[in-house]
């Protein structure tokens, strides 16, 4: 199979260095264009990132010696594009690709509650790509923008999805603990944070309540039908690199067994599984029975794809019949942000969307 | 005014180093016996305690010198005892004092529970030390025990407590992010600690379930009616030394206004304010307007008397009008603790229970 | 007395803030104004340093409600000023200062080897003050510009004085382990220094190694002959909030009794402790016996001037007679910092240079 | 070819953890047996690991249902015995096995400095393992114990090997910061070492100092001949999970031409590679040249077989021309023990001593 050519714009940050490091040498897609700031522009690859860079794996030399290109239409190259920009950024530039005929896979926040905008994870609402004939329609487009959730979200709900469909959703309290990674870099000031929580996290909390219910929302006549439970959230950081771990309170319509919805868990499966899409881990949601687990430095790179597993532990019920608590854990950068976004991007080349 | 004499059982691990620096120079009382195990008899407490001592300061030189004993009615000598000895040992101990006619403030979990001993916040439920009248003469002892709640319940309670009080209950969920000094000495390794999140606390969750209820139940006749509200708890241990931090979900019985809620919190004041009782601090709670606070860093040690203050912040209602959501911190050894076994023996003392 | 005005340069920081916490309330000196840069002056203090205040007590609130000015002599309405300014700053603005007739205690690294610009441990060598002559007649200046050293060169040099004065010096290694406030606001990122330690700090040795000789160095007929000895340093990054560590290996010129080296160590005073000054130690330098100490969580804050002592421990001989290794501690923002140029303030006080 | 049957001794503890996770799989190995203490034996491996298996990967599953067995050269099975025994039970069961017959390849450091038993890193001292005949002979063993050295030694020696070679050395000064898997389970207690230094291991600092010269001596006539620089260490205790980081200063005996070192230590190879032994990595050294490397997380799985290889960085001379400084950094458990006893097994086995 010849494979897709894929521009990254964004390229320099914690996601975007994800993204490199999964675009290399990845099975159906090849990196053509590294598109960053104007400042980086016309440098090397290794030269920008390499400061920076956080992974515990070197920057591929091919991919080091590539010049950074300026994030406009013209010198992507590419019809596909991932994008890990910064949301400001993202609502300039990502329309310019999509008018230019791009695909756009986006990680940004930007764009994701707009009601043409496809807000996608693939294991739990795929059908909502439709919106992306609607958007064409509506803005004139050759091109889309479709987009991942919040790194907060994502793991939240593919734990939820399972549940909702066999038990249904009245409430859903969570509280998270979130890694550092997840503020990009520089980031949160290490003063700030060793031997701390922060028990804030700006806009995360909307973001938590909004995306879930449009993920969990029904594809109507051309529009998403919000999910109707209600989501509370507190979202805290934490002195964690990578992982972000979720206490779950729900409240559900039908009285929960335990161990059925640990099955109901642990059976989950979804398109991507279906397509054996290159990014799909063979099964999205890990059951623990360990009393202690998942831990973020144990079970973040969890999955047969390392990463894109999220792990549920602790699974119980509460004080009442149609209760349920538990812990969800899942990495942020990768389930929840550049793995997120290449996995839409996979699955729209499977629809042949691209 | 004559000094009370004070024995402190169980004063080599992290509780322990915190009631003999609390209690050092402390106006009131003055340390006459410090009770360990067998093991550490004998010895001068600067020996036993040096190696382990996790605090900022040094080990005063008076207490250093001092003799460790066995923890026995005979070598106490003193009629005031604070425990704090691990549960199994105070579930032997602790009675034999009592029975010896010593009146024992513990901070031990052994006995929390039962009927007739009162577990005391002396600013939420001072009235339940009638439960001692009750345990003397159904125990037939000369002295009594009288117990402090975990340290995760403590802060909880007293942030409750004048929400209660407004608003009435119905349920409340939390979810906390305990330092690492609760779990005492060795305690938590730090392999398995540093860059994670340990999503669980053996036994904590109940107990906060159980306290809660218990502590803000009502004094009948000779017994505690619990209070009847719903409580859901997710215990996580987190990469802090010092300082729980814990994100709360309330459903209120009558509609809140979040203005007005923050200031009953505010002026919440009870009988150690009134009684001015030495290790009272000003204010009982303190309400942050920023965004990020409290903090277990920069707010452990919050309040006119370090640690014994509780900080509530990011007050706000919820989806509906009965819902309230807000972070509270409170310093786990000292006002979750060590600091909440002295409170109880002076509110002992200022009624003359001693 | 009557207080004496005083103006604080770079407020916001790091050390800005800790300046603040140590002038409020200073039995010598008046905060009078508080400069920072453009983009703060004409606000309110506690809203520009709030937000990223890292310290344990609030910022005082007389000291809040002062509005920061431009760091112009115009502006600074004292004849002391306190710098806290990074060095590209400070290299515009002190001289601005010293010309106005301004004494100008500095931290910044801007002036520091300049021949004509004493750098000043007040126990070690108050008698380069001297210098100062030499730089007003050369610069024409009014004012003057006093330095103190970098914050890992501190603790080293005040350890190191005693044992040169007693043995002499030939060579001195030093491997540091720097706190992260070291590097201020936003510092160091909590991704890159989390379950890490970072191998170099830019600049940093070769200040260390330069700033130790001139320190030790004679001052001779209008110009300190640096010290003879040779240094070789090491500097890394650590996950600690506060207090550089260093393991430091010398080869002295004469034999060396280890007991007799703690014995000079414990002993050693300077002019602070002669004249009494208001933000000096008793003792200069804390000696522990202790296998494990000292340690930047514990020891820190040591002394009779919170942090404004050096702990040294692990005192032993080398493998070889004329050899002495040992660990040395200081708290850099206090000692090496803030309150480093709080005593070189009051030294010259005492000196009636202000 | 067969595979070898190897029985792991002390299988549960943080080293055994990694020897059962690398031997696993291992294309020249069979795990027959796992031994642990008698209050293991019995028991599955699943469960007695379970609890307190720190690595990221799971326990293979095949291995998690093996039965544990007790300590015993009846109960081994194999001829081949890898051990990562506590000191004192090494002391008292790994001659058992050399005695039965078996060629134990030890990780513990009971016999390290035993006159006749080898301490061997392959690509430094292979020649050394003539040292088990003298102990086979005076011992009266059909069996040996061969040795690898502390965790700190091992990257040392290994950067500096090729150093010695090339210019001789007078004087080594090395300051160690090591990752907290170094001390095993429970080991360093979180409350002790977040937000800390400890400046003190037992009895380390000792080991480094006599295993460098034994390891880098001379192979005389069935006796090594210690080298006779002198070494003099500091050794501290940082919160990193894994990956000792070393700062270190040489004096050499001849003139030092950094690039030529950096060279030298690039190109260093040893049997191992000449071998192609399975855990040889392709370069025993890794020469980092961006300032700010090797740091512990990046680097510590560094090298073809991840963790195996050693990183040097910072490579520069000191003050005088003889002389070289540069930070060394090696995994602890990987290369610093579990990797090297292996890797000497593998040896072994090329040599045909098994």
């Amino acid at each position: 199979m010849k494979k897709v050519d894929v521009s990254i714009l964004g390229c320099t940050g914690t996601v975007g260095q994800r993204l490199v490091s999964m675009l290399y040498n990845h099975p159906w897609f090849d990196i053509t264009a590294l598109a960053a700031s104007e400042r980086s522009a016309g440098k090397k690859y290794g030269e920008v990132a390499g400061e920076k860079w956080h992974l515990p794996t070197e920057i591929p030399e091919e991919v080091a010696s590539m010049e950074v290109v300026d994030a406009t239409p013209r010198d992507a190259g590419a019809t596909l594009v991932i994008s890990a920009l910064p949301a400001d950024v993202a609502r300039r530039v990502e329309p310019e690709f999509a008018e230019a005929g791009c695909t756009v896979s986006s990680n940004a926040s930007a764009f994701r509650m707009e009601e043409d905008v496809p807000l996608v994870i693939p294991e739990v609402n795929p059908d909502h790509l439709k919106l992306v004939d609607v958007q064409k329609e509506r803005r004139g487009w050759q091109g889309c923008i479709v987009t991942d959730p919040n790194c907060t979200t994502i793991g939240l709900v593919i734990a939820l999805k399972p549940i909702y469909d066999c038990y249904g959703l009245e409430r859903v309290y969570v509280t998270t603990m979130q890694a550092v990674s997840g503020a990009g870099l520089p980031g949160v000031p290490s003063l700030m944070i060793i031997d701390n929580v922060i028990p804030y996290i700006s806009e995360e909390e909307g973001k938590v309540v909004r995306e879930t219910k449009k993920i969990l929302g029904r594809m109507g006549d051309g529009v998403v039908v919000p999910a109707g439970f209600k989501v509370e959230a507190s979202c805290n950081r934490v002195p964690v690199l990578d992982g972000h771990t979720e206490s779950v309170f729900l409240v559900t319509e039908s009285e929960v067994d335990v161990e059925e919805a640990k099955e109901v868990l642990r059976k989950f499966r979804g398109e991507p599984q279906k397509l054996k899409l290159p990014s799909a881990p063979e099964q999205p949601i890990i059951v623990r029975e360990e009393n202690d687990r998942p831990q973020p430095r144990l079970d973040r790179m969890a999955g047969s794809v390392p990463g894109m597993s999220v792990s549920v532990g602790r699974v119980r019920r509460g004080s009442e019949p149609n209760s349920l608590a538990f812990t969800v854990l899942s990495h942020n950068t990768i389930r929840g942000a550049a793995g997120a976004a290449i996995l839409n991007a996979e699955l729209m080349v499977a629809y042949k969307m691209v």
